[in-house]
């Protein structure tokens, strides 16, 4: 479906993604996770079969990528201020690392990719396109410098996030984008602004199985391992771990019911309905749900137009 | 392993674990979930197999069972003190369930359940043993009313929960118990009071992947698909969303280093360390974070002894 839509390539986190995306057809992955030095054999054997191309963000892991012989192509990565993974643009590592890459007689400098995982930390769609813009602007400040301190020529500018990417206002200078999430939405990513629920395509079905007499809640057949413990945004109001949909052809949401708690398999709504009433739940994190199941259910209205199987392998 | 050791039933929260241990063995099996009503057909066709027992805390719910005309082993649940699900022991519900079960021309009364989850809030091994107590006290009275004012024979008595169990003092009256985690136990149970560190048997291992100059955390590649967002009981200071080992075989753990987030594949460390670094993790929560890959690798020190596939399926 994304390749008939014109994607040319596609961006993982796991090799064992990667494989699958491998064996279907995809022949261009960016495994867009800092190299794992243990997984370097196995990275040796894909890239015999697709262009894979690997992130590092370390002279080690580098020099280890270099000392293999083998011609990966490697991408630099960037911190553009999530400051999680990724080197300072601005110091001398980040600098030293483009000079080694391109030096390289084995490895190909592929160019600099970054995510601007902050962007979750945002809300609203002004200060998301303030995001995307200044990922944006250091990725090509970036490109610039390599260009002026280094004579390193930058190929490619790779940028991420779906909440930054669903309010972009230009990319200009950039050469390639890694939204992820946009494919599904999720609860999360109303919050922050990024989506409206209508956008949100995965749900998760459940049933009520147990309501008391007297007490003010009702059970239900979804705990963590149907919608994990995301506990979705920490200013997120009301708290809550799954929305419930009132109407859903419509995109709308019970305004007073929520799943409040998950516990392995149970999870508590905080008001009571009739065993054996169906509710449909917004999750707070799609990833996380889809990871918990074997299947899509690809329904439209009342009818199940199709299954698709989820490859949930490590 | 559990057979040999003298287990003659197995207690599972989802009927695709149920069908797995039905495919491998198991005769006796106990779906302690409150029946999912439009799960059973599938009830159904596993009761076939292998004797199946069900639970039930609704009129509602007997009567669709009862309107199948399916001779179903039903338990009952009861609330003991944990106010999730399961019907009140004192109440009039409790005892018209217990009449129309026992009476039912088709099912077959297996006898009351419960699960003492209330027991994750105790600390310590006296407020668990008491938690124990009255789990134990609640469920023999239970039985002792519907003698004294149903005339109704009560034949099983289940408790449940690892905390509770792990620091009983007798069961007197007690059939039946069903915890689970102790096989494998959990940072958790260490903050509860259930075991100590060197009781866990199930770690992630997991390599620094990312480690910049100037910044005080490392990343790793375990995130929330290998440890889940489980938190981690509230009190536990300090917050941790995974343990490090400092030295494995002797249970000890590193004192200031930890998971302290987890994103869907990264994790964050609290303190910097070399790329390429092992690090053996303690994870909140067994259950959700063995849920989350497909094998076990069974480790000897350094060797691995065997693997053991993970059934994850729903």
């Amino acid at each position: 479906m994304q390749q008939s839509l014109g994607a040319s390539g596609i961006t993982v986190s796991t090799l064992a993604e990667a494989r699958v995306f491998a064996d279907h057809g995809f022949d261009d992955i960016t495994w867009a996770f800092p190299v794992v030095l243990s997984r370097v054999d196995e990275a040796m054997d894909l890239a015999e079969r697709v262009t894979l191309r690997l992130v590092v963000d370390s002279l080690d892991t580098l020099r280890r990528l270099q000392s293999t012989g083998y011609p990966f192509h490697v991408w630099i990565k960037i911190d553009c201020g999530y400051h999680r993974a990724g080197v300072d643009p601005t110091g001398e590592v980040a600098l030293k690392l483009a000079h080694e890459l391109s030096e390289s007689p084995t490895l190909t400098f592929d160019g600099i990719l970054t995510h601007s995982g902050h962007s979750y930390q945002a809300r609203g769609r002004n200060a998301l396109k303030q995001v995307a813009e200044e990922e944006r602007r250091t990725m090509v400040e970036f490109s610039e410098r390599l260009n002026r301190d280094g004579a390193i020529d930058v190929s490619s500018i790779s940028v991420g996030s779906t909440p930054a990417l669903s309010c972009v206002e230009h990319l200009h200078g950039v050469t390639e984008v890694r939204p992820g999430n946009y494919a599904l939405y999720d609860h999360n990513q109303t919050v922050i602004g990024s989506c409206s629920v209508a956008d949100c395509a995965v749900t998760v079905l459940s049933s009520v199985v147990s309501s008391q007499p007297g007490m003010g809640h009702c059970v239900i057949d979804a705990g963590a391992l149907a919608l994990s413990k995301d506990p979705g945004p920490g200013d997120a109001q009301p708290r809550t771990m799954g929305e419930i949909f009132d109407d859903y052809s419509s995109g709308i949401l019970q305004r007073d019911f929520r799943v409040t708690s998950v516990s392995q398999e149970h999870g508590t709504v905080n008001n009571p309905m009739s065993v054996g009433a169906r509710v449909r739940i917004l999750p707070n994190h799609s990833c996380l749900a889809v990871a918990q199941f074997d299947e899509f259910h690809v329904v439209r209205g009342d009818s199940i137009l199709d299954r698709w199987r989820i490859w949930r392998r490590r």
